[in-house]
């Protein structure tokens, strides 16, 4: 999605959000990744909905199979962000008129694929005629109201991690949309990695687990925002050390005279996780990511100044929480 | 929506239907009016999701504060039919890209009408750019399982029932998009029918307490419809006694010479309650819904035989699942 539609779907959500009476005791603030209730017992039921459209969520060559499996991915995203099992989901799908029974197999398909592989089920829904294909998942999970990660939480001193390099969407949907120049044996990465995401569910759920993590987020609108995200409802600092740039998005960069700090930290549609980590628990969270297969990359840590900076070769860079005029050369 | 959408809608929803893995121990089976998931101690966590596209669900003359309140009410009409109580809901915006800040506050104005006036809070969502406007709203909800009023379950001898008289929507639909003619003291109540539906919620809570319903369904598919889903999910027929017309309806149809039957028994978009009723608990179930300030209206009888019938003056006619043909003079 284009940067400027971002910051209107910011706007209209503080509108919509300012004339909604708040529900007493809502154990999740408005505006983190997922939303939940209260029961009895400390339990929390968790709801989290994330609507896809073709037209601004779905490059051209993207398969109807991929796009319902990623409509799923990006709110099993979510949830994997707040340490939260998904149980089961509901489809609202929007259809245009144009779409054949075939196609409606292939979204089954990808809606079907895309829970089962993150051990959900679809167990309901609704269609209906539209003019873009919209598909709009509701999921639902349980979790222990003092376990959740939550976006605020994090403290000066704290690690800040994720659970992946960065870059390869951005670098993918360039490729793709924009047509740009790709040696082949990097290509398929970089555009595997729009077709095809995956959510670190696994990664998220045994961190959740280590109570290592005081705030977390996923990074599906870019690592940037993200960071701005964890800063902005913890009242804190961030200051990157380390870029985590993969290494195929560092050669695109090049070939393409493209700045890779940009292509890193403003890309968007990226399922990684962005946390900070108590440091006394850091090896805990490191080992717990390790045995599910994954990877914790530190890349910075948690200040007090209210601002999110890059550190490097001796100089402070202000990360922007949108655009990335900043990096260009 | 016409008929031949929905006709297309129930096709899309079988083909979905059978590239899904169903997930084991369903307490609610797939194609009721809402979805469940069992927690421990009997307890049902109960979700519906339900799509509002403006080119097929909203009428030209209806305001965006109308359309937002009534994506909730078809929801919540879900929930009265099944005697669950509305807790909170998400809501996936898709908005078009000329819609004004003050279009937006008008949207978030009726979706906390809508959701206050059940009681009922929204407390998270997301919004994205599409070409029509669409409001697909997640409901939430708790109930104990052996409580739940589903589709199947009516025994023959059973009383057939509404919450209501049918048939203003139908007209009122006609007024305002065929522009029929109409008697200016009937316009309104009429119009009013599509314009400000009402969501059954106080009668469908109360008659779940009484444990009289065997079988429920709203009627927002057409009053044929619904009675042809209880029919088909109860494995039984129905006969049709006495038609539930609404005086306007029954006025409007002299007027412009048509067969006011149809427009009772083929309209939708109306939110009234199509249950069964055990004939000794009939007594209790009239009386609790008197309690709410409704009334409970006796419309026949379910039968052993494999159809729906309706049975006027000595004949017995065929109510279709869909079209009205057979009515029209």
């Amino acid at each position: 999605m284009r940067r400027a539609e971002r910051l209107r779907e910011r706007r209209i959500i503080e509108i919509i959000q300012e004339h909604l009476d708040q529900m007493p005791r809502m154990p999740v603030p408005f505006g983190d990744d997922v939303s939940a209730c209260e029961l009895a017992g400390g339990n929390l039921v968790v709801l989290k909905t994330d609507m896809l459209v073709d037209k601004t969520d779905v490059p051209k060559c993207m398969s109807l199979w991929q796009a319902a499996r990623k409509a799923i991915v990006m709110n099993i995203s979510d949830f994997a962000a707040k340490g939260v099992k998904p149980i089961a989901m509901l489809v609202s799908l929007g259809l245009p008129k144009n779409l054949t029974e075939k196609d409606i197999e292939e979204i089954g398909e990808g809606l079907n694929a895309g829970a089962r592989e993150y051990g959900a089920y679809v167990i309901g829904g609704d269609t209906g005629e539209s003019s873009d294909l919209v598909v709009a998942i509701s999921l639902f999970g349980m979790a222990k109201k003092n376990k959740l990660m939550l976006r605020r939480g994090a403290e000066s001193g704290d690690i800040v991690a994720v659970t992946g390099v960065f870059g390869k969407t951005s670098a993918g949907l360039k490729i793709l949309v924009e047509n740009l120049e790709t040696p082949e044996e990097i290509k398929k990465a970089l555009v595997e990695a729009v077709l095809m995401p995956h959510a670190r569910l696994k990664e998220g759920l045994a961190l959740c687990e280590t109570k290592a993590v005081s705030a977390a987020i996923d990074s599906s609108d870019g690592l940037a925002w993200s960071l701005h995200e964890i800063a902005r409802a913890s009242e804190v600092g961030i200051s990157i050390e380390s870029l985590p740039i993969a290494r195929e998005t560092e050669r695109f960069a090049v070939v393409n005279k493209l700045d890779a700090a940009a292509l890193v930290l403003h890309g968007g549609e990226e399922y990684e996780l962005v946390l900070t980590v108590k440091p006394k628990l850091w090896r805990k969270a490191e080992k717990a990511v390790e045995k599910t297969g994954g990877k914790l990359l530190r890349i910075g840590k948690v200040t007090t100044e209210k601002s999110v900076l890059l550190e490097t070769a001796g100089k402070r860079i202000p990360i922007l929480r949108e655009g990335y005029e900043h990096f260009k050369n």
